[in-house]
């Protein structure tokens, strides 16, 4: 049975719940008895959570793989992406005889809760008055995007994940997962990714949050009722943002001073190669990114701080998931979150007991390289992916 | 005779020079016989420079002192802003017993052509339409800036400086001043500064245009005449510099993830410290700061580059400037001009045969040390400042 009918059949079983199934995945949507209980407080009704599969659930439901993606990701990991057209975004670790081969594994990604891409967000209907939520959707937190992957796995039958993967944003859910669900997660994985927001981290998020609120044509978060789209806003918000996921070695080695044509223009057109680069990235990300969305995942991110809820002391966090195998890789040239944070993570595994490998990636290419094509990140993966199936007992 | 009166005598021998004095300064107007060559092409015809002095020119004109701005800086360096209120930018280098003391220097600070505080920019009256220049006001290069200061210089009698100082764009001018006019310069001091904008630099810069330019109250550049004010995009471009300008630990330091009050507001209100400075860094920015003029500057920014016009070899830059003594400091958490900049005009003064001082100063305050109480800068700046003086037969 592949994944897709394995979905429908799981759907038929579960009775109250529709699925448009797509080939691997849909969009599972859950009941009104189902709502999502919600950190800030409330519950969302009818939830709606957008997924791809690729491979097939084994009998004992034990190779089970949930990929979490990053701000601006979203479930098309190993698939084009329907609006750009693009590969998937993390196909250089997904695929025949990669580290996350879907003849092993079962390989779920989903659409992040307040997301643009199928799952419930702030561009969503909500129920209650049949108008986009806009700002009166509610502020979701990374704990809550998990809780909304649990209600789907429960869906799927998936009671137990033997990994949990992200970069960045996906590394919180990662960590997220393993400390609130130990019981239902083998292994985490933990890319380019940090425990919490540093005070830059949220200082970049705010500009971005203020290019789009700046945006007249952003009409207080109701443009999509209203018919406008904050695009300018938005571009000016993924600039500013895309410097910080580029290292200034790389910067400098890709553009340096090049310029477009032979000379300057003496103006305001984009004389200088990063500049017509930078806006290429806040020119293109308007047509596949909702402006309210990029609102709601930045909140959650600036509100995520694993050691919050446990008087502070990170260690505290991971002291339930000791039988949870870490792995925390980061890259040396990641300023956005750089390999000192994930030192504290894996300080924090240690003090807690818990198991943990920890690989510092030689890379100039900055936070982005969790996205590239890093032979040292895949055969690390690899190999910490094999050693724990090894101890699943999924070896073949 | 005073600073102001010597100004004013200076004044009333060229004749044809209008000069409306303030207690030490006021705005030179020169006549249509004077134009402002451009380096772009063209000529600014009916230039103003406006600039404060302080202090005393001395019988044989060999103590002045330049002081030069950075990007959002002004004339204002030992006097009340006349907008704000607040101290001048550079107090604690400038006063009695400070290493620019007034009663041993002839200091000028002038505001950059481009700028908004008195000297010819885009929100000058054209003289040929009797409109405000707007996006037709020609784009300008720190060599602009600093030709318009020989012209005061002349203006003000003053054949050879003492001394250039400046930090970060301050610091591109002072380099201008030795590289283009070494016969007129003593001592060069270049604090926080960079031979050339790398393409980080250019980028961060394109963010801050782009906010600008995104805001319809901007209407093309044109908004002066149609009496609007693009306030809001020229608060996000100030609130992406800002960032750049403090470094990560000292924005841990001084914010970390502190909230506003006792709990996050769970929308999107500044929860934390950090938004609320920010906020309030780019509120206060558009009262004193004209929008177009932040365009110009930045593209003068963007465009230097002093080893372009010597085949890319900056050590041929400094080949005229062997006589010139140079002082180049700079701050090790400084990541908008980092040290290596510094180290990279310490090497092609040393290449060229050039006297360099150069200090890097521990300090975790980021890009802004240059601004803030530094002990270690101001006794390198004034233990160069004496024995230059010493040099020049200036000691008591």
């Amino acid at each position: 049975m592949d994944a897709a009918s394995r979905s429908n059949a799981l759907m038929a079983e579960t009775g109250s719940l529709i699925d448009t199934v797509e080939s691997g995945g849909g969009v599972m949507r859950f009941p009104e008895t189902l709502p999502l209980r919600l950190e800030g407080g409330g519950q969302l009704v009818g939830l709606e959570v957008a997924y791809k599969t690729y491979g097939t659930l084994n009998e004992d439901r034990s190779n089970a793989v949930l990929v979490c993606h990053a701000l601006t990701g979203d479930q098309y990991v190993a698939s084009p992406h329907p609006t750009t057209g693009k590969p998937g975004w993390w196909t250089q670790l997904i695929g025949p005889g990669r580290p996350l081969d879907p003849s092993r594994y079962f390989i779920i990604c989903t659409n992040v809760i307040g997301g643009c891409m199928g799952s419930t967000g702030p561009s969503s209907i909500n129920p209650a008055t049949g108008q986009p939520w806009g700002l009166t959707f509610p502020v979701i937190t990374i704990g809550d995007m998990v809780r909304a992957q649990t209600m789907l796995m429960d869906q799927l039958g998936i009671a137990s994940l033997f990994a949990v993967v992200g970069g960045s944003m996906g590394g919180m859910q990662a960590l997220q997962w393993a400390t609130e669900y130990p019981e239902r997660v083998f292994s985490a994985i933990c890319i380019a990714s940090a425990p919490r927001h540093t005070a830059q981290n949220i200082a970049f998020n705010e500009v971005g949050r203020q290019a789009i609120m700046a945006d007249p044509d952003w009409r207080g978060g109701d443009y999509a009722r209203l018919g406008t789209r904050p695009e300018k806003g938005l571009a000016v918000a993924r600039m500013a943002a895309h410097i910080t996921y580029l290292s200034e070695p790389a910067l400098q080695r890709k553009f340096g001073r090049e310029l477009k044509k032979a000379d300057v223009s003496w103006g305001f057109d984009a004389d200088f190669q990063i500049e017509s680069y930078l806006r290429h990235q806040g020119a293109s990300f308007v047509d596949r990114f909702d402006a309210n969305s990029y609102l709601y995942i930045t909140r959650a991110l600036d509100y995520f701080d694993l050691a919050a809820s446990h008087g502070g002391v990170l260690g505290e966090a991971f002291r339930k998931a000791r039988n949870v195998r870490f792995c925390v890789l980061s890259f040396t040239s990641d300023w956005l979150y750089p390999t000192t944070e994930s030192r504290d993570i894996v300080r924090a595994l240690n003090a807690a007991g818990a198991r943990a490998s920890f690989v510092e990636i030689e890379s100039d290419k900055g936070h982005d390289a969790f996205l590239l094509h890093e032979p040292i990140m895949e055969a690390a993966l690899g190999g910490f992916l094999s050693s724990a199936a090894k101890a699943r007992g999924l070896e073949p």
